[in-house]
Formats: C-alpha cells, sequence, structure tokens
C-alpha cells in the first residue's frame, strides 16, 4: 500500500498534543544534543512540565541571563506500528521557568503529574513560536 | 504505587533500541533545535536511517568539512501509558553519511525501511559515542 503524509495544520498539531501526555524535549546540551522524553499538559497554549531544580536538565536550559531563554524542540508523537502509520508533531520555542506566582499557579492547578516521584518543584513551559505536524496513513 | 527508576546499561540499551523501529533525531539545525521522527535499524551497532538527498535534514547535517561530522542525538522509547511505565533509550554520536561502497552494501543488506515512500536514497549512521538508558516501572 501506497503512504500518504500530510502536513498538519497548527492549530491541529496543537489539539493532538494536548491530547497526549509524554513528549519529548530537544535542546543542546554541555555534551551537545539531547532528547529527554517527560510528562507534560498543553495549559494555555503552551507546553509545561516539571522537573528537579537540581537537575542536569535545568542546568542545561538556565542562561544565567535575566529575560534571556533557550530554544528548544519538543516533539509528540503516536504511531501504530502495525498500521505503519500515525501522527508527530513539533513544537520550537523558548523554555520558560515559571517564577512569577501568577504564572507558577496557573500551571499547578493544570495538574501536570510526572510519572516519576522526586520533588519535581521546577516547572518550565515552551510557549510555541513554531508548530509544525505531519500525519501517515496507508493509502 | 511507587514508580521505581531502573538506569539501563549501554548493552541493554542497545538490545531494546534494536527491538524498534520508530526513533527520533534531535539537532540543531538552522532554525533552532529539531526532533524528527525516523525508521531506523541498527546496523552492526550503529543507527541507520534513510532520508531523501535534497532534504532539510540532510542540509542541516552536511557540515561541508570532509570527515566533519555534526553531533546528533537520537531517541528510542516504549511507553505504557496505561501503567505509567515504560523505557527510553538515548544514543548520542556523529552523523556519518554512508557514502563509501561497502559501508553502504552493508546498510543496504540489512533493509532499512522507510514508511513513507519517496528515493530515500541517502543512508545516515549514528555510530554511538554515548548511550543512557532507563526503565521506569510501578513498585
Amino acid at each position: 500500500m501506497e503512504s500518504i503524509v500530510e502536513q498538519l495544520s497548527e492549530e491541529e498539531s496543537l489539539r493532538l498534543a494536548a491530547g497526549s501526555e509524554v513528549g519529548r524535549i530537544g535542546f543542546t546540551g554541555r555534551y551537545g544534543p539531547i532528547i529527554l522524553p517527560v510528562n507534560f499538559r498543553i495549559v494555555d497554549g503552551a507546553v509545561v512540565f516539571r522537573t528537579e531544580a537540581d537537575s542536569a536538565l535545568v542546568e542545561d536550559l538556565r542562561t544565567g541571563i535575566p529575560d534571556a531563554e533557550y530554544r528548544v524542540a519538543f516533539e509528540v508523537d503516536d504511531i501504530d506500528k502495525a498500521e505503519r502509520a500515525g501522527w508527530s508533531v513539533m513544537i520550537q520555542g523558548p523554555a520558560h521557568y515559571l517564577e512569577e506566582a501568577e504564572e507558577r499557579a496557573v500551571a499547578e492547578a493544570a495538574g501536570v503529574d510526572p510519572w516519576i516521584g522526586g520533588d519535581k518543584e521546577t516547572y518550565i513551559s515552551i510557549r510555541p513560536a513554531l508548530v509544525t505536524g505531519r500525519r501517515i496513513r496507508r493509502g
């Protein structure tokens, strides 16, 4: 069977991403490119996830310069191996630490719930600058 | 239930990755970090995937300098949402174009089979420099 590749709109891409709870953050760390799975929610149009304050992830993503933010990629997909089909979405944007009381309260209320325990009290959001998505299906 | 996080050995990580056929390549493109799903095989200990010669991926990964190679990340996972468990593996290493007849023949014989059609005659390998993995399970 032929494969059909369809580009998804930004709206459709964000809708699909919002239905998932595991995505993958990609960025350039101290030792080169990194991809790490995280549990996330879409909150007010942005990806939000939690991590530990002293994690390598947090150290890598802190620029040390107020209001300067690293640009990262966030990928979500749903793949059906049997059908050799599925969709994937990539969200690119700056990684922002939720440190102000108001933005923090909104994220906390959304209930971002990591599968792994520990003191994950650092909230990071990725506000989409560019959203792309595609779907592969059998013709 | 408590979650238990287990670090996986390099050997176990590569064994798990070899059982998958979809992974995600991460690198810094012209417009910042990128994560893209690709079909792959582990061939002779290295990740091998195919792409089109004129793709944005290929342009981004060519340094233009002979024998100079971009470092990339490659991520494979298997996640059970119902159990909130699973494993993930990250392979970091240089992206190498398979252009010599011998290395190319080995990759072709391995039958890397993209789900999407098209003229995917460019073969890229990622020889692991660093392999890390972890498994999350319920206690």
